[in-house]
C-alpha cells in the first residue's frame, strides 16, 4: 500500500500519540479532546500531557513530554497560542513526526500572530516536523477509531468518505452525518491555518488511500500550488468522485475567511469556477447540495444513461418532480409498450400510466407494497429506462403500527431494480427521521433518500453531470 | 366579518356535513375521510351516508342522503367517478350548497371524463350549488376542526397560514407541517381540477378571511380570468404576503400537470413570471422554499432595513453565511463601536469581533449562555444593524443531560432583541429535530429556526425583497 509512505499517515495511522493540555474537567472541550479516544477506543499508545492532573480518563497524566519513556509519533495541542513555541521545542526534543495544533490566535488575528505562526514555522521545517493547523480540529480516522473533537462523541459509522475541511464546521456534524445521511466515513481532515499542511497535501492523501471511494472538500483558500490541486482534482475525481465547496466567493466572504483562518483568497471565483469545470470536478452551493452530492456519489454507482421515470406518491408532486427533472437536464423516458402494460395492472382503469407516474392513487386499491413491487419489476426491465426517481409514503400513515410494516418485503423491488442496474433515487417527507424503518433500511442499502424531491433530482444531476464530463 | 357572506363560508364553515362513500373500514381512505371530522371534533353535525354500513366511528349511518331529517350544507362526496352524478341529483333534491368531489376520474383522464364533468357542472350550475373538485381532498379548517383527509390526523395547530394546493400533496405534510415547520395552520383549500371553484374564488376568500394572515399558493395552471387573479394577488399580498409556488413550468411538467388535475397550461412560465413579479409577490421554486418562505413571513415582522450581522457557532459556517448574504442581496453591517466595545468582552483577546462574528470561539471561556446574550443586548442595540442572522448551538453537545438546558434563560436575550426590533433569522443542525426544545422554544415564539444557513438566509431573503417591492 503506497498509503502508508506518505507523511501524512503519521497524522491518520500514529502508533502513538500525546494530547499536550489535555484537561481532566469533562465540561471542557480539552478534555473531550482526549476523552473520545479513549472511549471510542483509539488503537494505539495515548498519553495525556498536563502537569498536576495526575489523571485523565483513567490514564497516568504526564508532566511534560519529556516524562514519556516511550517515542511519541503524534502530538495534538491544545494550549493556547502564547504557550505554544515551548512545546514545539519538547517535540523537536522528542522527536515526534506530525504535530496538531488545534487552538486560534495565529495567523487569522493579524500581524502578532503572523509572527508567531511564521516562528513556529522556521522551527518545524528546520526540523524535519510536519504540522496541521494552526487553528484546527484534526485528524479523524475512523478505520483505527482516531477522532479528535471538541464534543463527545458516541458512536462512529466507518465507511468510504473522506472529507478534507478548512474549519471545524463538520465537529457539529458528526453524529449528523450518521442519523440525518447514514453517510459512512472514512477519513476527516480540518486545514486550519495551513501554515504547513495545505490541500495538495490532504488531496494526495487522499487519492492514494485505499479505504477512500468519494471525497468531499471545504476550502475557504488555494494555500499551495493551485495548478498542482486543479490537476490533482482532475486525476483525483476521475477516479474516486469529488465534490469541492469552496467559500470565501464574495468579497464579504473572502474578507470573513481572513478573518477566520488568516486566508488571503487569491484569484477571482469566477476563475476558480472554470478551473473546477475543467477539472471535472463538482461544485456544491451550501452545505445542504455538500453532503446531498457526496452522499449520491458514494452510494449510487455511475448510471448508463439520462432517461428517468418519476413515481411520486403525490400527483402534484410528480408534476413538479417533473419540471425539476427536465430543469437539472434529465430525460423524461417514455416507458415501452410492455412496461406500461405490466403497470397497468395497479391502477384504476381510468388512469393512463404515463411518467410521471402517480403511484398514490394505487394505494385505494392495493396493499401498499404492490404498487412498488410491479412498478421496480416492469421498469427494471425496460431497456429505455436509466434512473429512477421516487417519492417514499409514510408508512406510519399506512399502517398504525409502524413496526408492522413489512421492509424487506417492500424494499426488495428496489434492490431488484438496482442490482439489474437502474439508478435509483428517493424522497421522503421522513427522511429526516432516524427512526424511520424504510429510510434507514434503503440507505443501508446504499440507495439514498433525501428530505424533497428537488434535493434528490439535484443530487442526481450531479451524478450525471459527472457522469457525461468523465465517461464520455 | 365579510367572510361570513363569502360562499366558499358554506366549505369552511358549513353547519352540517354529509360525507357520502364513507366506509366502515378502518384500513380505508374513505373511512378516515369521516372518521378525523369525528375524531378531531368538528365542530357542526355529522353524516355518513352508507347503506347497509349501520353505523361510522359510533355514528349512525345513513342510506341515502334523503333519509337525513335535517338539512345538509355541505356534502362530500368520496364515490367513484361512475357515481357521482347520481349523487348529484341527491344533492340539488337536499338542497345542500355545497359539494367536494373527491374522486378522480374526471377531466384529467381524457374525453370520456371531460364529458361527465361538463355535465356534473351544468346541474350545479342550474340549481346554484357550488362545489369543490372533482379529485381533491379538501377542505380544512382548524378553527372549526373540519379536517377532510386520507390518513388519520392526530393533532392540528392552529394558526394564521392559509393554503391554496391544486393536490393533494400537502395532505402527505399535516403532521409536518407542525412538526419540522412549528406552522400553525388556518385553512387549507385543493383545488383539484377546478371545476367551478378555482384558484380566483379561493384567493378571494383567503383575502377577505380574518384569520389568515400569511398565504401559500401552489398552483399547476391558472384556471380562472388571469388578469383578475394577478391583480387579486397583488391586492392581498399587500396585506398578507403570498408566496406562490407554481408547478407545470417546463414542457415535460405541463405535460404532466394535464394528466394529473386535468389542467391545461395556458402562456408561459416566463410571462407567468412577470406578472408575478410585477403584482409583487414572492415565487418559490420548490416545495423547501415553499414552506421556508411561508414560515419566514408568517413568524417575522418586516425589518426595518437590509444590514445584517452573522453570528456563528462554527467560523467556517460564518464564511458560508456570509458569501449567501452578501448574494441574497444582504448589507453585511458594520456594528458601531459601542458596540464591538460591549462585544469584545466575551471574546479572548487575540479574536478581533468583526461581522461575522465566530460567538463559538467564545464557548471556551464562557458559560454556553453568556455570549449569546452579550451578542444579543449588544447588537438590539445598535441603530446600524436590522436583521440578524444565527446559528443555533447543538445543546446535546453543551449539556449531556439536555433537561438541565436553561431553555429560558438562553433564549430571553433573543426575545428581548425582536422586542427592540431587531429581526432574526436562525438555523441549526438540530432544526428538523422536533424534540429540541432550544427549537421548539425560539420557533413558539415567532422566531424561525432552520435547518442551514443557506435556508435561513434565503427565507430571509425573500422577507426583504418583499419589503423593498411592497414599502418604498
Amino acid at each position: 500500500m503506497q498509503t502508508s509512505k506518505h507523511f501524512l499517515d503519521s497524522f491518520f495511522n500514529p502508533s502513538s500519540i500525546a494530547v499536550i493540555g489535555a484537561s481532566k474537567n469533562p465540561s471542557l472541550f480539552t478534555f473531550n479532546v482526549f476523552n473520545n479516544l479513549v472511549k471510542l477506543g483509539y488503537q494505539g499508545r495515548l498519553y495525556p500531557v498536563n502537569p498536576g492532573a495526575g489523571e485523565i480518563a483513567g490514564i497516568r497524566a504526564y508532566t511534560s513530554l519529556r516524562d514519556i519513556e516511550d517515542d511519541v509519533e503524534l502530538v495534538v495541542s491544545v494550549v493556547s497560542a502564547g504557550k505554544t513555541l515551548d512545546i514545539m521545542k519538547e517535540c523537536v526534543e522528542k522527536g515526534v513526526k506530525g504535530i496538531v495544533l488545534v487552538s486560534g490566535g495565529f495567523s487569522e488575528i493579524g500581524e502578532r500572530g503572523i509572527k508567531m505562526q511564521d516562528e513556529i514555522a522556521r522551527i518545524l521545517k528546520q526540523n524535519g516536523i510536519r504540522a496541521i493547523g494552526p487553528n484546527t480540529l484534526s485528524p479523524v480516522n475512523f478505520h483505527n477509531k482516531l477522532v479528535v473533537s471538541f464534543f463527545p462523541v458516541e458512536k462512529i459509522r466507518v465507511g468510504t468518505v473522506s472529507f478534507i475541511f478548512q474549519s471545524g464546521m463538520y465537529d457539529l456534524r458528526l453524529s449528523w452525518l450518521f442519523e440525518n445521511f447514514h453517510l459512512g466515513v472514512s477519513k476527516i481532515i480540518d486545514l486550519g491555518n495551513k501554515m504547513d499542511v495545505n490541500e495538495v497535501d490532504a488531496l494526495e492523501y487522499l487519492s492514494q488511500d485505499k479505504d477512500t471511494k468519494t471525497i468531499g472538500i471545504h476550502l475557504e483558500t488555494i494555500r499551495g500550488d493551485s495548478k498542482k490541486f486543479v490537476q490533482l482534482l482532475k486525476n483525483t475525481s476521475r477516479r474516486k468522485p469529488t465534490v469541492v465547496l469552496k467559500t470565501g466567493r464574495t468579497e464579504a466572504g473572502a474578507n470573513a475567511a481572513a478573518s477566520h483562518t488568516g486566508s488571503i483568497v487569491k484569484g477571482s471565483d469566477v476563475v476558480f469556477d472554470i478551473a473546477l469545470k475543467q477539472a471535472g470536478v463538482i461544485r456544491a452551493q451550501d452545505l445542504d447540495e455538500f453532503f446531498d452530492f457526496v452522499k449520491a456519489f458514494d452510494f449510487l454507482d455511475l448510471p448508463s444513461g439520462n432517461r428517468c421515470i418519476i413515481g411520486s406518491v403525490s400527483g402534484g408532486e410528480g408534476v413538479l418532480a417533473t419540471d425539476l427533472c427536465q430543469q437539472e437536464g434529465f430525460l423524461i423516458a417514455k416507458p415501452s409498450v410492455a412496461t406500461v402494460n405490466k403497470i397497468k395492472a395497479i391502477f384504476p382503469p381510468w388512469e393512463i400510466p404515463v411518467n410521471p407516474l402517480d403511484i398514490g392513487v394505487c394505494f385505494q386499491f392495493h396493499d401498499p407494497a404492490e404498487p412498488f413491487v410491479i412498478f421496480f419489476e416492469a421498469m427494471a426491465d425496460d431497456p429505455d429506462v436509466d434512473c429512477l426517481v421516487v417519492q417514499l409514503p409514510q408508512i406510519r400513515y399506512l399502517f398504525a403500527d409502524v413496526s408492522m410494516f413489512p421492509v424487506d418485503e417492500f424494499c426488495k423491488p428496489f434492490l431488484q431494480a438496482k442490482d439489474k442496474g437502474m439508478t435509483i433515487v428517493t424522497w421522503a417527507v421522513s427522511a429526516n427521521r432516524p427512526d424511520d424503518p424504510l429510510v434507514a433500511y434503503l440507505e443501508s442499502h446504499n440507495i439514498p433518500v433525501y428530505p424533497s424531491a428537488s434535493r434528490a433530482i439535484k443530487a442526481l444531476g450531479a451524478v450525471c453531470r459527472y457522469r457525461v464530463i468523465n465517461l464520455t
